[in-house]
C-alpha cells in the first residue's frame, strides 16, 4: 500500500514550492516510508476532493485521508512508530509544534514580498487570474507593488532568523544532533523561497547558511537541483 | 463635477454588502455629497482599472482617484471642509482611526463565521469560484463547515461588544451626541450582515440594538428596505 501525497505544482508539474507540502514530503522522506506525489494546481481542487476540505498537503494512506501538515506528521509517526521517529520524544514534539507554529506566522510573513511575483510567474496559466486576484486581495495591493523590494524582505527575514542562530549556537540540528520535525519546517520554508526563485537570502556567513547546506545534503534526493547544495 | 462611488455588489445589482464600501457610501451622505456608484463585481477589477490598485471602495472626484475607506473619509473632509463634518476635531479622528482598525480586526473576525454562506448565495455565478476558493482558502475549511455554527459567531460577536456597550453608556452616539465617522464604521460593519442575510444578531434590549435603530433611522436615505429599522 502506497501512500499518497497531493502537492501544490507549478506549470511544471515537477515544480514543487509549497512550504507546507515541502514538509510533508520532507517528513516522508525522514521516515523512509515509500510514496507516490499527485501534483495539483491551484485550479484543480477536484483532483483530491476525497479530502471534503480545501487545501493541501494531503495524503492518502489507503482508505485513510490526512490533511494539514501537522497532522500529517503527527499521523505518520503514530502509524509508523518503527520508522525514523520526527519527535525523539514528547517535550520535541511540543517544541516542534510551537517552531512549527513560529515558522508559519512570524517568519513567514516576510516571505510574500521576496517571492510572490517569481511564483505569479512559474504557475498554471489557468492558475493565474485566481493567483493574482486572492493574493491582491489579500496583500491590499499589486503584486508588483508590493514585490517592489524584494531586498526589504530578505532583510527582514535575516533579522527574524535571529531566533534560529540562538537555537543553532550550540547544535548542528534544530532538533539536536540529528534532524527532527523542526529541521523539516524551517527547511521546507527555505525551500518555498528556493524554488519559486530567488536562491540567495542568507549570507554565507550565517550559522543558519551553514545549516541550510547541512539539511539539503541531509534531505538531497528530494532537493531539486537547482537548489542543491 | 459628480462624485463616483464604485462598490462590491451581488448578482443583482442593487445588492451592496460590502462593509469598507457602506463606510464610504455613509461618509459621502453624511456630507451631503452628492455621487453616483457603480456597482462591481468581485472578478469585474477592470472596471475600476483607473485605481491601478486591486480592492474597493474606489471614488473618483473628477481627476482625483482615491482608495481605502479611510483615505476616502481623511480626502472628503479635507476636500470639502464647508460640509457636514465626519470628524469634529483632531482627537475626534485619532478616535475614529482606532476604532476604525479595532472594528475591522477585533469586531470582524466574528463576522465571516455568520454570513459567508449567505454571501455566497447571492453574490454572480461569475465570482463564485473565485469567492469560494479564495475565501476556503484563507479559512481553511469549506464555507459549508465554517457556516455551520453561525450562532456560535452571532454570540462571539455579542461578547466583543461590550467595548461599544461602554462607549455608548453615557451617550447617544459614538461621536457624542451625533454620529460621526466612528459611528459609520460600525454602521457599515452591521449592514454587511444585515445585507448578506441574518438580520438579529442583537438582542433588542442591548444598548448597542438601540444605537442601530438610531442610526439606520439616520442614514435612511441609503438604507435597503429589508434592513430599515
Amino acid at each position: 500500500m502506497t501512500i499518497t501525497l497531493y502537492e501544490l505544482s507549478g506549470a511544471d508539474r515537477s515544480l514543487r514550492f509549497a512550504p507546507h507540502c515541502w514538509k510533508s514530503k520532507l517528513a516522508l522522506v525522514h521516515k523512509k516510508l515509500s510514496y507516490k506525489t499527485e501534483p495539483v494546481w491551484f485550479t484543480e481542487k477536484e483532483k483530491f476532493a476525497v479530502s471534503e476540505q480545501p487545501l493541501l498537503p494531503v495524503i492518502t494512506d489507503g482508505d485513510k485521508v490526512v490533511s494539514d501538515s501537522w497532522a500529517i506528521a503527527e499521523y505518520l509517526e503514530a502509524k509508523y512508530p518503527d520508522a525514523p521517529s520526527l519527535f525523539a520524544n514528547d517535550e520535541a514534539k511540543a517544541k516542534a509544534e510551537s517552531f512549527h507554529q513560529w515558522v508559519s506566522t512570524a517568519l513567514s510573513k516576510h516571505i510574500p514580498g521576496i517571492l510572490i511575483l517569481d511564483l505569479y510567474n512559474v504557475i498554471a496559466d489557468q492558475d493565474k487570474e485566481y493567483f493574482r486576484s486572492s493574493r491582491e486581495e489579500r496583500i491590499g495591493t499589486t503584486l508588483e507593488e508590493f514585490a517592489a523590494t524584494p531586498e526589504k524582505h530578505i532583510k527582514g527575514l535575516q533579522t527574524e532568523l535571529a531566533y534560529v542562530r540562538e537555537l543553532l549556537a550550540t547544535q548542528n540540528y534544530l532538533g539536536g544532533d540529528k534532524p527532527d520535525y523542526s529541521d523539516i519546517c524551517l527547511l521546507g520554508t527555505f525551500l518555498w523561497i528556493a524554488t519559486s526563485g530567488t536562491k540567495e537570502f542568507l549570507e554565507k556567513d550565517d550559522v543558519v547558511y551553514a545549516w541550510y547546506q547541512r539539511v539539503l545534503g541531509d534531505y538531497s534526493e528530494v532537493i531539486p537541483k537547482s537548489v542543491a547544495a
